[in-house]
């Protein structure tokens, strides 16, 4: 099946096609995303209460769901250019591969030091601190992907950045920490005996290899408790969603540009940060009733807060010290088995994206991890990006699709994320080429203990 | 010093601007770099001796010193096509840092997965090889970047690939060994007892961590001893240089699309692939009278080939097995102490790099390591991309170059090439945030010991 190749294998806007503004998908949802609560009084966290713990813009963006178009600052775009825009590339080689008629597209977020899509909310998040005078900022990460996205903004504008890094990570991945300490960051394991909550936690579960919700705790104590600084999050938020939706417009852009129309998109989701962002502008134009589209978060089977988890207020963290959100979650006390390698951890999920679910305007799908690797493998063979393993959850759906196409012999146009690189994840594919990765799912048994500790919200 | 930013920060050109010909310095030269010779009859190699090591097309390109255009098969340009054409950033961010009148680029060679420039030639060797019928390849990678690059290529023209890794590197980065596994190459520490020259030198020297000359002779023992295998090389030789010139070419490109006249071009020299590649077009307007260029080979002061060497026969390998070649060399046995981090180790220097240096259409200056990592960290929080140990190099003297323009007032056109990212490399990142780092460089009487191997010419 040899193609003709009028479209160019990477597709790249132009400084000037670049996005301006961000895309705020909430103004065009009829069913808002439910506001975050005060977990002590269970009313709407007003703005004051938020600006304890978030910088006073970002605040003010988690809040706003009317205005569909907010302006990129040029400091910001200014660093955007120095990473993106990012292409959007063509997989002629995959597509030989599979011999499909399918046509697919990905866009490809880890042409930058993090790795990762995470530097588009990053940089953001470091400019507003900075903007309010801020000595620094505090944040957790897993994989690491966050945090060095994070310390790279922050060496940028100047700022201090302390990272909790889940300890399990931050002993698999050391090279991750050597990267943060290069633009500046301190990097410290969590949990951790720097805070009131981290003490807390190692004396009820000593030795653990700690959690997203453990870590988040923690950062959040050491900012409401520092003067001068404040926590940032990488995902799961409103505002995280909006700064990313600069991967939407960037991908809806470049279709344009070359008048393709895309039938299906599929992205990762974890806290769903790159999924939201990917899918914002096309949700938009569904929501708008001007086009369709299949839209398709992939989750770990391991990790599965959409597929099987329920849609309520819970904790957005294990400490139990940060506003509610109403969302998919699994119960904030959960953490997936140990042999789930990379990202993909969050035990809720973007109350946006969460509300988007509901209403039926996308669907979710889980892997097991290794089917996700398998599809990593091939997709690095031919394709030749090594891919992060969260990315491989889109990676396989995506080949799964096409392989449909090949059975039906239907011609459809899938854009996938790709929302970073493997090359920290070395001891994940370690395991894989070594036979030792196992696709363990947790029992119905188990995920009923775990949201048996949802709040009661009456 | 704010700068009114017409160019935009990264110059892509489009599918349609890339190189459909690689660009043979050697035709502009007057002085033709000295022929390969038969270790045993000190007479030239024919076409014939090389092409028990070689594939036949690759070792016409290496005897080819009359063609100035030789054209990029389309099964290359379709694959170049994945990850080219490169950026050339402009630096703003650097420049504003430094405060510097100069304007910066770099052509940014490390956004793909083998993390450097050597793709684009294992890509060239890999499809020669199979069109030739071949059943493989071997070689041998140092630092791993041009092992990782092979396997990439290898994997695209399903062709087996054996890679002998310098026994240091291999221990000390596990991680490449991953890529290189996912990518289905087979992957062994050198010196081994695979191979009779390996157990000689393991003899010889029990407990040696290795070095690029015995893995050379390694890999060239394994292909001339199986059917069906060649030997195939990531720098030094001319057809490398040849591959590499795709670098140069899209460079000038680039440039030549904006009105831009370089004044310096900056590059890393190990054995010359990267500097080769980058200065072809540009040495070529030199030779040909057309315009002048400052060109400056920056080398490792532990492993000073061009600045302490002397121009010479000598063996390419430790084993000695390989043909001679005339080049600047610290002599076949050198090593650099132990606590030279990164790459840029090998012994010699590319014949037609040597020759142009011999001829003084470039010059050379060495650095010691620590400032390299200082350069290298400072370049990562400004300009975002955490570089390579090597490329580090090159930003070193760009830095030193930029604020000499600073004293001057002169608004200098520097061009480096930023050849790789250093995402495996952050041993040596460790190293140098611990002050573990130190600068030995060999006294004159070692290098004279060195010097005493070279070969009896007569």
């Amino acid at each position: 099946m040899s193609k003709n190749k009028e479209i160019p294998y990477k597709i790249y806007l132009e400084e000037n096609e670049m996005p301006t503004s961000w895309y705020n998908v909430r103004a065009d949802m009829k069913n808002k995303p439910a506001p975050l609560l005060n977990p002590g009084t269970h009313q709407p966290m007003t703005a004051e209460e938020l600006g304890s713990v978030f910088c006073e813009d970002l605040v003010a963006q988690e809040l706003n769901d009317t205005d569909p178009y907010i302006e990129i600052p040029e400091e910001i775009r200014n660093f955007y250019k120095m990473y993106r825009p990012s292409p959007l590339v063509r997989a002629y080689c995959l597509e030989e591969k599979l011999q499909t008629p399918a046509k697919i597209y990905y866009k490809f977020e880890g042409n930058n030091t993090s790795g990762s899509h995470k530097l588009n909310s990053a940089i953001a998040q470091a400019y507003y601190a900075k903007k309010q005078g801020l000595k620094g900022v505090t944040t957790e990460t897993g994989a690491g992907q966050w945090g060095t996205a994070l310390s790279m903004a922050c060496s940028y504008f100047d700022l201090d950045c302390k990272v909790y890094m889940v300890k399990v990570s931050y002993e698999q991945k050391p090279f991750r920490r050597e990267v943060m300490r290069t633009y500046g960051a301190s990097v410290v394991p969590s949990p951790s005996d720097t805070t009131e909550v981290g003490r807390k936690i190692l004396a009820a579960h000593p030795g653990t290899g700690g959690s997203l919700g453990c870590a988040i705790s923690e950062a959040v104590e050491v900012a409401v408790t520092n003067p001068g600084y404040r926590y940032v999050l990488g995902s799961v938020l409103n505002q995280v969603l909006l700064h990313q939706s600069v991967i939407g417009l960037e991908t809806k852009a470049a279709l344009d540009k070359y008048g393709i129309k895309a039938d299906m998109i599929i992205g990762c989701a974890g806290g769903g940060s790159n999924l939201g962002g990917l899918i914002s502008p096309f949700v938009g134009e569904k929501l708008r009733g001007e086009a369709d589209y299949e839209i398709i978060a992939v989750e770990p089977a391991s990790c599965p807060s959409f597929t099987r988890g329920v849609y309520a207020y819970d904790f957005c963290d294990t400490g139990m010290i940060c506003p509610l959100a109403k969302m998919y979650t699994l119960g904030s006390d959960f953490i997936p088995a140990p042999n789930h390698a990379g990202g993909l951890r969050y035990h809720g999920m973007s109350p946006v994206l969460s509300q988007l679910y509901d209403d039926g305007l996308m669907t979710a799908r889980s892997v097991p991890q290794t089917a996700v690797f398998e599809a990593a493998e091939q997709f690095a063979r031919v394709e030749g990006i090594l891919p992060a393993p969260e990315s491989s959850h889109a990676i396989r759906v995506a080949i799964d699709e096409a392989l449909k196409c090949k059975e039906t012999g239907e011609e459809k146009t899938i854009v996938f994320g790709l929302t970073g690189t493997g090359y920290f994840d070395l001891v994940a594919y370690e395991k894989f080429h070594n036979g030792q990765m196992d696709d363990y799912i947790p029992t119905d048994e188990e995920l009923a203990k775990f949201r048996a500790n949802l709040p009661k919200m009456d």
